[in-house]
């Protein structure tokens, strides 16, 4: 007798924590994934910084579940889910396909990020869902501090020297924090022409308030402690327009071109489109982000065999963090196996625990909010570190990453992980440029692009 | 009074070591370079092999340099050197010239690997002399793992766990027992349905022993070594031809084609085309390998104020690795000072110090030899590791390396920095596809080439 086939689509947080939960069952696991690493999201803004390399919160997705022998991992990426044939259909690296038939399906394709339908401003507006968008990050962001060195123009330097973040949540306020201390804690002394303190570094949202889903108190720290540290802080402000050289923001009634090599985009999320794919073949409902709505516990309407999880679904406003994914994929591994059991029916809805949230904003600044008590400073960034190192994944990856930090942050002030290789990237699809190598043009375009 | 101005092309061992020479000399040193950082190349196939990150090995060159504060990097290619107008030309990073005046310059632009007029195998046969080559082999390396337990079809399978190594040097050495150490130590239990062991693993060599500038028996001792860990080797055995699923190799008047989806080339180096330049510009000679001949004081005839330094020069046959490059760099720089104090005739000709070769093959096997003694196993690894750690910049570095190769060598047998991005790479100038994707082709292209 073959065992019960449980295919499981993208090997994140949800994924992973999925596959775990069925470890000692008698089951047939498969995870694909187009990618052969299982990413901690929550650390990339550290590789698109310079402080950590991206092997340590990278693992790859085989080694990670090597111990679990009823689960193997498969690098393919999923084109099609064939909800009547029970079969996912996927591209293997060298164009192959690949078809996974299944008895259980879970998908966890998770989010990319969203520019909001304008997707040409990825090329000027880069995101960071990937390693390789870390990589053309830390390209991107070191680079302009070499061009600004090497020219005598001031207008230029300057124009070098301004880094635009767009979006304040956790990934926008952790980007702008590495910028500001990059230019004015670690480059000063590297440098002989350019004061690197010099940088103008501008962290624009939509919303009237930094963090967004945050306690008003930790947005006020958070926006005091940024300023502090060199950030101009622009609320209510829309960007407008990008070229290659410059941005153009709206607040209010009055517009403004301010000229900038570097802009980050760290404004939208929209669910993986097989979250669509998934609503059409099911009916299920989308949201705004083009998340799937599931039944309370993560199943399509009318397929109890299958579940979707993490930030492509829309589940009790749930927001799109790693702790949902967990325990959805929990939750998921657990009921697959009460099913087998013959316990399906006694399985409650899943219910999410919260544990809170956290951002951290520079050295020895962090914001946390968990159980009704909210914490700001040394205590929230000694929090914030120690969950992430325990969430990490192996001791390997854990010891790593804390000699890493302490030699980052406490030691030497420095950033050991500099490299640049002005890396062609790809993302969402969008073939991008090296990141400085275009001279400036001469008028914006005026593409108009809404942060959150 | 400006001071004298000496302009230091390249950041290797060579150019670092004589900008470090002259760190508190009343001089004004501009080191510039295309890569932002200084490439510990010695561990550099320990990035191709997962082993490190490349921060460790990659120090960005002005965070080197930071403390000596007559001297400034500068991140552009050299294009042209006026010997007449005592100028040096280079293209930043966004295209535009920059012109670099000097009172001294400093050549030390290395070496590049070499296809013997063959630039097209460079498709087939990757080689590996900056970071991008080594994470475009690593992606190549790895991924033929994950194709293989993709495929059902024995003879494919066959094909993609085939690894042939060109060339026998150290390099070759090194390359080739990492990839034995994945297939036979560390890869085979993260796969299900493929047994990595039945990897063949090819090392090829035209001379008529491995580690030819060796002794005897320490090329013994590496050959049986390798073969030991799984490796096959062939001398006397030249690469005749290359597509993107074989190599045709010739031995004697035998003749074979292997059906191989990784070549890896390790078998020539050829100097940086500023070699050339520099031949051409003052009538040096230059050797079969476009190295130019310098003076007994690493000057060029006719200009004194020129040094060639490194891989890039001819000079008492000395070998193409750190050593010469690191003792010619610092002569150089003392040989500047000395000159500027007015003591410049009382300077000897450069004499070379040989501390000795080594070279690892894999796990506790090493061979060494050093003033006249010949050291193998276990000793010859401790030696071989004491001393690049040594080497190495910056404690943080050290420390970093030391915990990392215990770490994947001692605790776990893992490999911590396995991210596939299949990246496009380019080097020498030519374009890579990305390594997996291509359907083997029907019938082996013919052309020839000439390992060592």
């Amino acid at each position: 007798m073959t065992k019960h086939r449980v295919v499981v689509v993208g090997g994140g947080f949800g994924g992973l924590n999925a596959t775990r939960a069925m470890a000692k069952a008698e089951v047939d696991v498969t995870i694909v994934d187009r990618t052969n690493h299982h990413l901690f999201q929550p650390l990339l803004y550290q590789v698109a910084a310079g402080i950590l390399p991206e092997g340590l919160i990278a693992p790859a997705l085989r080694s990670v579940i090597k111990r679990q022998k009823n689960a193997r991992a498969v690098l393919a990426e999923v084109r099609e889910l064939d909800v009547d044939a029970r079969v996912v259909r996927a591209r293997q690296p060298d164009g192959q396909d690949l078809e996974l038939p299944y008895d259980t399906l879970v998908v966890a394709a998770g989010a990319t990020h969203s520019y909001f339908g304008k997707d040409e401003l990825a090329e000027f507006a880069p995101g960071m869902k990937t390693v390789q968008d870390a990589r053309y990050l830390r390209d991107a962001i070191l680079s302009k501090f070499e061009m600004a060195e090497l020219t005598t123009d001031p207008v230029e330097r300057a124009e070098w020297l301004t880094f635009v973040v767009v979006g304040a949540g956790p990934t926008g306020v952790e980007l702008v924090g590495q910028v500001a201390e990059l230019a004015h804690q670690v480059l000063p002394r590297d440098y002989r022409s350019v004061d690197t303190t010099d940088a103008r570094i501008i962290l624009l949202e939509g919303a009237g308030a930094v963090l967004p889903p945050f306690d008003p108190k930790l947005q006020r720290y958070t926006r005091s402690q940024l300023e502090k540290m060199g950030v101009e802080v622009r609320l209510n402000t829309l960007a407008v327009g990008m070229d290659h050289a410059s941005i153009t923001v709206r607040s209010g009634d009055s517009t403004e071109t301010i000229r900038a090599r570097t802009r980050i985009w760290a404004a939208g999320v929209a669910a993986s489109p097989l979250a669509g794919q998934l609503a059409e073949k099911t009916g299920a409902a989308t949201d705004r982000a083009g998340r799937v709505e599931v039944n309370p516990d993560c199943t399509l309407p009318g397929h109890p065999e299958i579940f979707a999880i993490g930030d492509m679904v829309s589940l009790n406003k749930l927001p799109g963090v790693a702790q949902p994914a967990m325990q959805e994929g929990t939750y998921v591994g657990r009921l697959i196996l009460a099913r087998l059991a013959g316990r399906g029916p006694m399985m409650p809805p899943f219910k999410y625990f919260d544990k809170g949230n956290m951002a951290t904003i520079g050295h020895k600044r962090a914001v946390a909010e968990a159980f009704g008590r909210k914490v700001t400073g040394l205590p929230a960034y000694a929090m914030w570190g120690f969950i992430h190192v325990l969430y990490l994944i192996g001791w390997g990856n854990r010891l790593g990453t804390m000699y890493t930090w302490a030699r980052a942050m406490y030691f030497s002030k420095s950033r050991a992980h500099r490299v640049i290789t002005f890396e062609q990237g790809v993302s969402a699809g969008t073939a991008r440029p090296a990141p400085v190598m275009r001279r400036p043009e001469p008028a914006p375009a005026t593409t108009p692009a809404r942060p959150t």
